[in-house]
């Protein structure tokens, strides 16, 4: 038998985390069966979505069960292998959770590549939270030349790709971090165009006057105070990658009254998409193929409506008065006998 | 001079629109000049967009201005022309607000093309209302098969054709309406799968009922209570398209303390979008793109990180604590002497 140290969810927080919800324990592996590989663990990486792996709230993934081995992505070493695609010495990636050790089939790893950076890089820049930033721009966020990127824990391993990815795609780069130390090493090591220190009780003036033109793609990954600052600076047409809410984690911000962290963990949990829209958008490009597509369809009666008429301009206000707190049944339209004379 | 009846914004409601907010008045048409159109009002839409021009809050569009003409959009018939494309007994829809007649540039109309429905549709269901509902659901609902669809203000223009497109696109509508007469229409004329009264005390546990599969598209269009229903019940990757806010208009809900109105105000006006994702979405069929892309600039030095590195495992609570508070600095990772033995 081989024995490991592990660490386990002993109980769940209800606020923040504190000591007594993790339990460290010794843990004795199972046999490799065929297609396994035993694996020493060099790195386990520590990333906030983990908070939500500790609660048992609706989420994309499942809790981590009371007693449960806390979840997590490690490099490794392969020490053994009952697995045709790795050798001892490998250099590996996998979910192994919070431990020195495991046995864990081989389909569930992957040898690192990290192009000859090191090989941390690839639970850091080169891995998950790297791949978030880079995935979030490309798919969602899509900063265009000259466009303002704004991002909350710039220093920290999404935030601080974020903004260097940004600069890369030819789009203005806008940290917030917390702190003089952490300010200095956006600006001056990772190269932001610009940082504002979120502590600063000037937060949200400063932030106004870092961003100029407005904020094109906020990529969030804090929510609360953060949020507040950007909402009134984004553009038109603004896109908000949501990745993280690592303010609301601990649950400081859920108060009933306040239905914002509700939605936005909505939004996070369940992968929404959430898009504000005025028809004129669309109409230029696609009003015609509305009409084609529909027109018939109306006038053959397939598509039903219904019409709620009042007569006269006169009676517009009072009808519209009404419309506000749903007293029309149907699509309200002022019947005028337009005179000009 | 020619004269017709307009009604024009007196003054700028708090909350509820009141009859002192609107005037009606006499007014003189300017003389046409070259281009120009007269035309004699018809039909005249009243919106729920209508309100938000009423106050002088920041917006896509400018606020009518005092004593100015209420805004809006009307069926009219050409009485004489000046302009090419246009001669008397054209019926045209154009945007001439809230009166009885206008002098107005004929590249401003737009002749009513309704394949054979009556004219009032132009201003309908196959007018604004109606490009809203399928532009909505082609660009950014994209119903699937079988999925559910859910609108509220289900009879009214928007929601009527919502739930109907969501039908011929062969996914399940779930209309949500104000009282019997509208969700009896809604059911049996319009042909939704289910209906649910928002006036009903088990509004909640109706809508839950009525949506057994969860939602995946939601048409927004009112806010508030119906939000909050709907929120718990959002599929995975649901999509949200938000047209409208009705609920909010007349700023009943805008607390200090509740902090989404004000958010999905932002959303509506700015068209912004917001979407959640977890990197996973997207690892499958682009991780090795982003290594590529990202991987040579890591192991360069031109793009930066920074790792914040603990020693041991049984140090890896501390340091995830910490790190939610943010007290991290650079990419959190545990360095484990991993001993399998």
């Amino acid at each position: 038998m081989m024995t490991i140290k592990r660490i386990v969810l002993a109980s769940r927080p209800l606020a923040e985390p504190s000591h007594e919800n993790f339990r460290l324990e010794d843990a004795e592996l199972r046999e490799a069966a065929e297609g396994d590989v035993t694996v020493r663990v060099l790195y386990l990486s520590l990333d906030p979505y983990m908070r939500g792996r500790m609660s048992d709230a609706k989420s994309y993934a499942a809790p981590v069960p009371i007693d449960g081995i806390m979840e997590g992505e490690t490099i490794c070493e392969v020490v053994k292998s009952r697995h045709n695609g790795f050798a001892p010495g490998d250099i590996v990636r996998g979910r192994t959770g919070w431990c020195t050790g495991a046995v864990i089939n081989g389909d569930l790893l992957r040898k690192v590549e990290t192009h000859g950076a090191p090989v941390t890089t690839a639970i850091g820049v080169l891995g998950m939270p790297g791949f978030t930033a880079w995935s979030g721009l490309k798919f969602i966020g899509k900063p265009k030349q000259g466009e303002t990127v704004a991002v909350a824990a710039a220093s920290g391993p999404v935030g601080s790709m974020v903004g260097q990815l940004a600069k890369l795609y030819g789009a203005r780069a806008v940290g917030i971090a917390g702190g003089p130390d952490k300010c200095a090493f956006v600006k001056d090591e990772l190269g932001f165009d610009s940082v504002v220190d979120h502590r600063s009780e000037n937060f949200v003036s400063d932030l106004k006057a870092a961003s100029p033109n407005g904020i094109d793609v906020y990529f969030e990954n804090v929510g609360g105070r953060v949020w507040d600052a950007v909402l009134p600076l984004l553009n038109q047409f603004g896109r908000v990658p949501v990745c993280g809410l690592v303010s609301q984690y601990n649950g400081a911000n859920s108060s009933q009254a306040d239905r914002l962290p509700a939605t936005m963990s909505a939004i996070l949990r369940q992968s929404l998409l959430v898009r504000g829209f005025i028809q004129t958008e669309f109409a230029a490009d696609h009003f015609n193929d509305f009409l084609a597509e529909i027109g018939p369809r109306v006038a053959s009666g397939e598509i039903r409506y219904r019409e709620d008429v009042v007569d006269g301009l006169e009676n517009a206000p009072d009808a519209f008065i009404g419309m506000l707190k749903g007293k029309n049944f149907g699509k309200l339209i002022v019947k005028i006998d337009g005179v000009v004379s």
